[in-house]
């Protein structure tokens, strides 16, 4: 760090991303992308006329994206964020809701403690339960935010929506996040609590679910006056953050839904025939609920199977942290994918 | 502001963007774009097949864009930081370098004082000399960092290079940010002083002189040290804070260098064109080194004539700033487009 850093960042500990390698081909596995292209009509939104207009400033009020998405979840535009990736999303709203701390579970995306830490804020660790379900009635009577991914990443595993609602009811005082990056691999949105909790903000991702990890566009829906606080602080640091071809191509894909939701119809399979071969190979799988299976092996270190998968062309993501450093997580991908990741296995296992 | 929202942003004033129409068309002379669609080698990066790699995450490095821009500019990739919008990049060096403090001119880019409120920095209004142009001396013993654009919006004025240099070795231990977002019209860049000032840091667009304002890229070019800090930030904030698609027509376009050097000369010479005709309307108008000039007329209100404007169909930029209310900003577009605005403004003067 030089000398000119603002001391409060000295501390700081930067998020690690998933290995994006640039040369040799792997079976990507390890960021929890789709193997699906985008819809056709993103792809053909993707276009040169779209170029031309690349001379004009893209619409800082999003409000082509909001007004789609608006429809799709039966809300108002008004309670629609749209951002540059979920990930600023979720910094907008731990800097705008997290005054009085926030709290996350110990096993969860390993981003929340950094952007907590990025604004300065107290985090407050609650460790999910022994079989990493996590308990919300620990939300409770904590007078701060909190943020729960739901369902949870890397476990796959999901608190039932009412429990949210819980949660929220508990302190109407605070912000309860639900970070649903994965809800659309079988999973129950809290969207439709927005009405009744004026506390709760719903984060999205186009990432995952829809395939534009890398057009970079998040959204968060909430109570009218938090997306207004969240557009104050947008405005305040970066007000034209989405760029028209993401933004034209998120139009397309809310507008091409059933191609989507065909996809995560594909990977909902792929994952059960996924977790029955590997727990076959001798592994333990929780029941997942979202594009990727977290999985350990009683004889097989997990760090090591990393490193032997990656030789072997696959990638998968590996958390060098203590209470899961036996597990990986593996994306779902294709049936092509996933029987070569299982053969490649079994191949491992002599 | 809800009851939710940190109380550190209670007195935020977030910035307003300039006009963006959607529906209507108007002759766009407002927001400093380029009338210039981006090079065939843009057009041709926004491709089907790139569309279709939008399902993977962007490189989180930017390392494309930096290798280019190292070879263009002739400093190290490290030297380098990509941004979302150059806006991106101003945030995240105000949040790093100005701990102390952050001065910059009365008249300038309105974002600065916004960005500083956002991160609770102190901020040193520095009010520009009685024509309008900065005294460099006054940034001196001031003993905080600051921002310089330069050449300045809007007044399209440039302080001489070799003047930010006696700024920066003033105070080594402050950084000085110089805002070059309008350079390529003539200006004169500090990027080569980076080597020798380890506490200057270079900011540039892909918005103006590049076409690419709806394509939001940015970069910092300054000293390895400085730029590590920036990445630090980065990676605790938003690591894939830019787009694939942006990514690839950001490369084209400083491959295609010639193209838009052409451009700039257009620029210059429709420049030239429009000041000349101004003056023979009567508008006082400075020499400009931008792609904009900043025009006012003795016996014509600045925001009448923004609005009378606006009613047939040129939108310019207003500021209801009172030491500037009288002006307004115009950008250089094409010689018809400005021929339109002259012949415009002389029937509104009967």
């Amino acid at each position: 760090m030089s000398s000119y850093m603002n001391s409060r960042f000295r501390n700081l500990s930067p998020y690690t991303p998933g290995e994006q390698p640039q040369g040799r081909k792997y079976v990507k596995l390890n960021t929890n992308e789709s193997p699906f292209p985008p819809s056709e009509g993103v792809l053909e939104a993707v276009n040169r006329s779209e170029a031309e207009l690349l001379r004009l400033y893209s619409d800082p009020t999003s409000d082509p994206v909001k007004n789609v998405l608006a429809e799709r979840y039966e809300v108002e535009p008004d309670q629609v964020f749209v951002t540059n990736g979920s990930d600023e999303a979720l910094n907008y709203a731990f800097m705008a809701f997290g005054e009085d701390g926030i709290a996350f579970a110990d096993v969860t995306y390993g981003f929340y403690g950094v952007i907590a830490d990025f604004n300065g804020l107290r985090s407050r660790i609650i460790p999910l339960e022994e079989d990493m379900t996590l308990d919300p009635d620990k939300y409770k009577g904590i007078h701060m935010a909190c943020v729960i991914a739901n369902p949870n990443a890397p476990t796959g595993l999901m608190v039932p929506v009412d429990r949210i609602a819980g949660i929220a009811a508990s302190d109407p005082s605070h912000v309860v996040i639900v970070d649903e990056a994965y809800v659309d691999f079988g999973g129950e949105s809290a969207v439709r609590l927005i009405r009744e909790y004026k506390n709760i903000l719903v984060v999205h991702t186009f990432s995952k679910s829809r395939s534009l990890a890398g057009a970079r566009v998040g959204y968060a829906i909430g109570d009218e006056a938090l997306i207004r606080d969240l557009e104050t602080l947008k405005y305040s640091s970066n007000p034209y953050n989405v760029n028209r071809i993401s933004m034209a191509a998120a139009v397309a894909a809310v507008k091409d839904g059933e191609y989507y939701r065909k996809n995560c119809r594909t990977i909902m399979e792929n994952r059960a025939w996924t977790v029955e071969e590997l727990r076959k190979l001798g592994f333990s799988c929780r029941d997942s609920l979202t594009n990727f299976v977290f999985a350990e092996h009683p004889d097989m270190d997990g760090r090591k199977l990393y490193l032997d998968l990656k030789e072997r062309g696959i990638l998968v993501r590996h958390f060098d942290s203590e209470r899961i450093s036996n597990y990986n997580r593996i994306t779902i991908g294709t049936r092509e994918q996933m029987e070569f990741l299982i053969s490649t296995i079994r191949e491992l296992q002599g």
